[in-house]
């Protein structure tokens, strides 16, 4: 096992496999395609446990994220972001190689691939079915009109409608998850029913991790994108998406000092390795992470009771910790951090990993 | 000029030598030692334009920025961060070919390093005047305990008493933060004048931008050690310690998509290239960064009344704009992002940035 000197992002293979076999289990039950979004990982390992699962077809959110999958043989890539008209040519590269599927939200955009296009596109119109984020809501009128400028268009094909429901992460409840999800579906099948007489062969597709970690089945859906459940991490879990166990990522931080007085552990560890992404809590701090023990195989504990990252700078954590804990730990010594948001984390420590 | 296609940082260099030569005058006229922080900007051509300004001693805050600016002929390089112990072998390896400075605040720690130094090393105390992340308070018995545990090791020096005032971030007007300062300044002269008499030859290094760049004068110290004020962001803005044209960087995002009757654009540049840092505006939202116009040069406007960046997630940002104004973009144009905090947006662009 190698020394760990830095932060570095220790991914549990068991917990991950584990994590993918669920999804599929459940997506090939219910018949619909599993496209899972690679954002979360970014890891070319955790890309091949999903090969040896069988998926093929996957989602990023960037065209660098695509050419860096297309290079390992990902032959089917959704690029889940409004397209980035800047990159032209490098998706006009990559639409070369491999089948490329773009996002559109308006007319202008698919003038200017049409016009800019040197291979064939498909495209996908994203739907706005209550997040807010991006996309148009199901009954703007923009939809028609770039159905049929998709339809002039001899080098576009039209995919179908996608959406991410992303607004499951501002619920209280789990029943409001479930919620959030039955709605995206009926405005998703309504659309399709009101397209399928011109458009005979388009899927609908879904994305979002703690409705289809929660969702018992996912009919009526074409496709499904969750991307986060791979890793889970506390936000999953305060959500009730996952329990602690299936978390299959932590990060090993190294403690540099004791504050005795004030009942905390500094650690080699901040805001540039785990990322300022928090949640409020109860008690009225601000939680940037959850507390583990490690031992010698770096495995992981289960959260220490009462500890909890607080504050972060830079470089710097500062862990609040009972002190019967605190007094078990010394310079030098290595900690678990359990992420608050696992996509955050392990972006920041693409290039600092050990799978375990 | 390079062709934007994805989130870029632009550094503006007239403003940083602006930034560096004004910092580096009051130095100067104070007669203390000027030694950067370049964790903010961890960037080759900046550092050579501290080098160009007679620069010769510059702080870090990890043993890998440590390696980074060795390799590049910076020789008199302090870590201002508590020393992390599983990285002797590095440090040894630093500490053979440059004067290497090390932060210490326990027995253990000093006691660790006799045993583990295969060279000399200077290490400082961190005092902590009032911050409360790291560092002894100044009444702590375990100061004496420290030096009397160096005095007795042939390998270490005791080289003084460092501090950072990072509470000046949590001010709310400009006369707290030159208090802050003036505290910091009485704790660590009255800590110098108790152990001048055993150790004839250290210092006292104070850092932290805000009050450096608001104070008239350094006197009482031996060194100063600040490091945003070479970008200088909107926090330091919003603590009145910059003017909006002492704001050396933006980030450069293509604009994605316009949502008229939301009066946003949504653009690419999400948390992993701005960061989550933010600010909790008046108005009820938190605020992630504001949103100049760039030119054919890229070079940036003011900001535009009343746009902000009022949401981020992994890739994507949510701007939020006059519809007057928002009518002047279209996909494909570039936005510019003045950041939160620009330690953390440089760290997260350090392999793409455009220096104009």
């Amino acid at each position: 096992m190698k020394f760990v000197t830095q932060p570095t992002l220790l991914i549990d293979s068991k917990k991950v496999i584990s994590n993918i076999r669920r999804m599929k289990r459940k997506a090939d039950e219910s018949g619909v395609v599993f496209r899972p979004h690679f954002k979360t990982h970014q890891n070319l390992q955790v890309a091949e446990f999903f090969r040896q699962e069988g998926v093929s077809k996957i989602t990023v959110s960037s065209v660098s994220m695509a050419e860096e999958f297309a290079s390992q043989g990902w032959n089917d890539i959704t690029i889940a972001f409004p397209v980035n008209l800047r990159e032209m040519d490098q998706i006009n590269q990559l639409a070369k190689k491999i089948q490329l599927n773009l996002l559109v939200d308006s007319v202008f955009t698919i003038r200017f691939l049409d016009q800019h296009a040197s291979n064939h596109l498909t495209t996908l119109i994203k739907i706005d079915t209550g997040y807010h984020r991006t996309g148009l809501l199901p009954s703007d009128p923009e939809i028609d009109n770039i159905l049929k400028e998709i339809a002039s268009s001899p080098k576009l094909t039209f995919g179908g409608f996608l959406t991410h429901a992303g607004h499951t992460y501002q619920t209280k409840e789990k029943a409001e998850i479930l919620d959030i999800m039955e709605q995206s579906r009926e405005q998703l099948i309504s659309l399709k029913h009101h397209h399928e007489r011109f458009y005979p062969e388009f899927i609908i597709s879904y994305g979002d991790t703690p409705s289809c970690s929660l969702a018992t089945h996912f009919h009526g859906f074409d496709e499904i994108r969750p991307g986060n459940f791979v890793y889970n991490d506390v936000m999953q879990l305060h959500l009730g998406a996952c329990s602690p166990g299936d978390i299959a990522v932590v990060t090993a931080c190294p403690v540099v000092s004791i504050i005795k007085e004030r009942e905390e552990l500094a650690i080699y560890g901040g805001a540039v390795h785990l990322s300022k992404e928090h949640i409020e809590a109860d008690q009225g701090f601000q939680l940037y992470g959850y507390v583990v023990r490690l031992d010698g195989d770096l495995r992981w504990s289960d959260p220490i009771p009462g500890a909890f990252v607080y504050s972060l700078s830079q470089e710097h954590g500062l862990i609040s910790m009972p002190k019967k804990e605190l007094l078990t730990f010394k310079p030098g010594d290595l900690v678990g951090i359990m992420p608050i948001h696992s996509c955050l984390t392990a972006n920041l420590l693409r290039e600092n990993f050990l799978m375990i």
